[in-house]
């Protein structure tokens, strides 16, 4: 059994974690790490956890952590995974990072983007950017992930095929992706206040957003040495979860519906997680709600001169707690989908 | 392993069926079978099961179904599980019926409110009302469940303990009943229309609501004797799943909220699935969605002269199919909670 | 011209009181007050605005208002109503305050529910509780209104014509009632942040609702001289405006549908503002969306021995600002539904 | 006083048109037609409408609607405004078609998209697109207005002024937009199910949706002689009303933030319903909900070398109903703004 520490778990990343790893076959949760609700148990703070675990939170203290986890998940805004790396890592424990801090490799990018210092520069040269269908491999052998963010996650599956074939213009990315309010975390602020949020799409953070670097850094490794500028507007929509994202892309060559569609099957025969949909039928953030999937549909438009890809994932599982547990599974060397095969929630 | 049939897969409550089974230690899949779809995959009918199942819809023929099962759910219409209930079970298949037709000992009541001949009468003798918390010893034994409504399930956890204890008034029993719209099943009605049920809230069914004598039936089992009478106002809410449920009672003796409080504990003590909650709280259906808890909380207003229970479930799951799995674990002798112990979503 | 003043029109109620006063024939806002905001355009505050109007806050001065204004409607918080009527009132000025401090002719009430001292008890005498369609002709001749809360409004008017015709025990009033989270105002707070909001209902307040004895004091004054209890338990449901009240009472008498209905429609014979339904329909919040309707359906329950009354309203109109608007209407002798027949919004 | 005809006051749209013209100082409602209704009290049909009018249905008969009207204003589908055209027209009544009949000039592109045959080719030379922002010097003499569709409108003012000044490619013109459900009118569809359209985003019509070439049409009249091509992607999402489109653009010269927000400010001065929003605020559709405006905000993003302009309405205000009115006001010389300045929801 993998023994598993969660940092963050009061927060709606974190149970998701917890909801995860509860029947997951191959692992035991070990430690809870709260600052926040040292002493308390989990069930007793998040009143839908009742009955469904005896854990109790302990403080967050990396030594003791490191001797009782085998790797720790660490659901946390930035700035804090980079104090748990040196610690949990020279002490032996592998650490997954689902905030922001070990997802870029050039430290000045993410100082850049977040203003804030980055004090663990050491480490990040080890870290993997942990998008297992697209970095799979040094996955495997990885002791520190960077978990991806949610919309890089759904905007990098819907155009990696196209870029690593070298289709499409990838100076002239335009993406528009819609989000649920869960991503924006469990503090009420004025525009997650239900009765703004309800009936209402708010575009937010339009050629500011800090998701922008992260999903060309991604672009850039999968097209090594080309142009890649982004445009990226998300859009905050009243439901709980979910992602749908829309690129639209110019191909640089002629290219069919067929051959797209082909591509696309290809590269993501044998993952589990991605389903390519056929060319009648368009993801929604319904089907993929509560499962670690990605859907993606994607269609040429000869008349325009575009090829427009649309992906869904729930962005607090494939986009953030669910996507940290398959790449716990490959560090582990356990089946990728292990914990992550029931289906979603429907309706 | 138990090998378990499920006919009405494709519906609302049959999908809840497919999830929580997907993982079950226990029990293994043999058969789905369905009229509509017989011959395409079911991954294929519901893109939300796509990839997490390899099953495919046969046609419904209970004595292939018999001997390829030990035990077959139905998540049917009332007047279908009388046509199943004889081939099944006459050729030593278990049947638990999540419609309407085992519910009622007395097929006199049945007819009158559902206006439809009770062409199994012979059964009926022999079929549990499957509410585990209070019937769970005749479930332990049973061969034929009649799987309990959503509202009465939520009400009859309600209102049991005090109406066993005799301390309230079962003539005056008010309910006033909350629930979203995943209960009305899967067809589009104007009534379900997003436009017309998004920012609404829609009474139905006052004094008329089929649930009601339901709820009466059980109260009598738990108050053998007493007269019974319920006043049900059911509301449909504008959210996807989840039942809250308000039951006003009038106390004939003198009670305080620490005796009535202590009774629910000890009532639903050992219950896995019945959380009590504190006097400082009260339920939510967030608090259950997903899961197959009923969190209750009773209240005592001394000034009005009322006890005031609340009682939330999620009408998929402790509503329907979760409370079905939780009856087949107890008849085939499993854990009560096989399958059913992993948190629900939040949010 | 009838010059109005308003205070609070940066809340939710308040922004209605705008609406519903920008087309009125007869009614010109001369002034416009906030502490918060005084020097800010109205547009700029709430975007919404922008562009409707060319008001401009003004700092909260009692004499400067009383100066410019006939009368003052005050949405505000309870505590701040007491500080605005002596000065307003002894300079002639007439004031509606649609907060609480006013609603309750006995202040050792007031004070009992609000834990807040009553600063202003010399104008209570005066003071009418503005409930056009039963104590309409109070409010005709008032220089102080007391604007009623919303789930008082919804109720008293389902409640009237029984409580009056003394068919009912009014010592075993139920109460159940939904509303919309626009009630609770537009301060976030965790119970409204929108992933805890959405897909659920949270019961509150139960048996502790301040609009409990605000119901008991209407009813009382229908009823002159019986005992009167209520029990009252309010839902937060998913949806941004409404009420539906749901009132669940016991005939002292023998009562028929036809007789009861007779009644209801004899009762609100000529009021613009009610609508007695037929007896095949029931009211739904979205029939009144944005108007200063209030709909409303009896029932009788032979089998159970109740009378079922379901009534609605939006929270914000009839509930709150629309009402307002037609006490104003009355104190002036203007027609009663001035500036508020305009059909609300659907879908 | 105008004389006003309504076909099809059952819809949404035309339900608006009630809401709208009710108070209208300079318009009266002397006919309403339907087929389905005829006979029927229209508060009677839509119950949100009881007692706020007394009209009632009437057969669709042009003659006699010609005789008692000014002008119909006809909320129909696609193929009914060309049977009405002639037999209003040439009887010396006027007609706003709200459905698609009279918005393309070139009747192919109609036939190609709607397949469909239209049968009133000989009125399109005088029918002008009723975007009166854009084209309102023609519609102020116009006879017969095709009223534009929704998305097109809130795209098309987002576009214009860029377009017209000729700073950016027309021909890689990219839109997303997002609406509410209420577009899709008042039948109940699987994909409008509340258990379905609650909780998701729905891509639909990508490559594909009829408003692409209504979008490239608009754009053409603004850039005569210039190739134009739109990529147009709708997305369905989880609320009644309202449209964002976000429009991304590639400057064809070098443009700063200052220069384009001029840009916007100058081509919408005085103009009463668009609101350029100065460059530290987005627009949402909770701004404009249930009001006539059209929020528009333009961003350059230099990093990516884009210009992003998003774009907020009431798609059955000022994507229908009152644009319609808006039509009407300017071709009788009423004041542009009549019947539509009342604020709209908030929230």
């Amino acid at each position: 059994m993998v023994r598993v520490g969660i940092v963050g778990l009061s927060g709606y990343v974190g149970g998701e974690l917890l909801r995860l790893l509860s029947e997951h076959p191959q692992v035991t949760i070990t430690y809870v790490a709260s600052r926040q609700y040292a002493g308390r148990p989990v069930g007793e703070v998040t009143p839908a956890f009742a009955g469904c675990t005896d854990l109790v939170y302990e403080p967050v203290e990396p030594t003791a952590m490191a001797q009782r986890c085998d790797v720790v998940l660490a659901a946390v805004p930035h700035g804090v995974g980079m104090e748990l790396a040196g610690p949990l890592l020279s002490q032996g424990c592998r650490l997954i990072d689902l905030g922001t801090d070990f997802r870029f490799s050039d430290p000045a990018e993410y100082e850049a983007w977040y203003a804030h210092e980055h004090t663990a520069k050491q480490w990040l040269a080890e870290a993997v950017y942990g998008l297992p269908e697209l970095f799979g491999e040094q996955v495997r052998s990885a002791r520190l992930i960077g978990n991806p963010g949610c919309y890089p996650t759904a905007s990098l599956l819907g155009i990696a095929p196209l870029a690593q074939a070298g289709w499409v213009d990838l100076d002239h990315v335009v993406i528009a992706a819609m989000s649920g309010v869960s991503g924006a975390g469990s503090t009420p602020k004025p525009m997650y206040h239900f009765p703004e949020c309800s009936e209402n799409v708010q575009p937010y953070g339009v050629a500011s957003h800090r998701h922008t670097p992260e999903i060309e850094q991604g672009i850039r490794r999968l097209a090594p040495g080309r142009s890649v500028r982004v445009s990226f507007t998300p859009h905050l929509v009243p439901m709980i979860r979910g992602i749908l994202a829309t690129q639209v892309l110019i191909p640089t060559r002629s290219v069919t519906q067929d051959e797209v569609q082909a591509l696309y099957q290809e590269f993501y025969a044998g993952r589990p997680f991605v389903r390519v949909l056929p060319s009648d039928r368009l993801p929604t953030t319904k089907a993929v709600w509560g499962s670690n999937f990605c859907d993606i549909a994607v269609r040429v438009d000869q008349r325009a001169g575009k090829v427009i890809v649309t992906s869904a994932i729930d962005n607090l599982v494939k986009g953030a707690a669910g996507q940290a547990v398959q790449n716990l599974n490959l560090m582990f060397g356990l089946p990728e989908g292990a914990g992550l095969r029931r289906p979603g929630l429907y309706p």
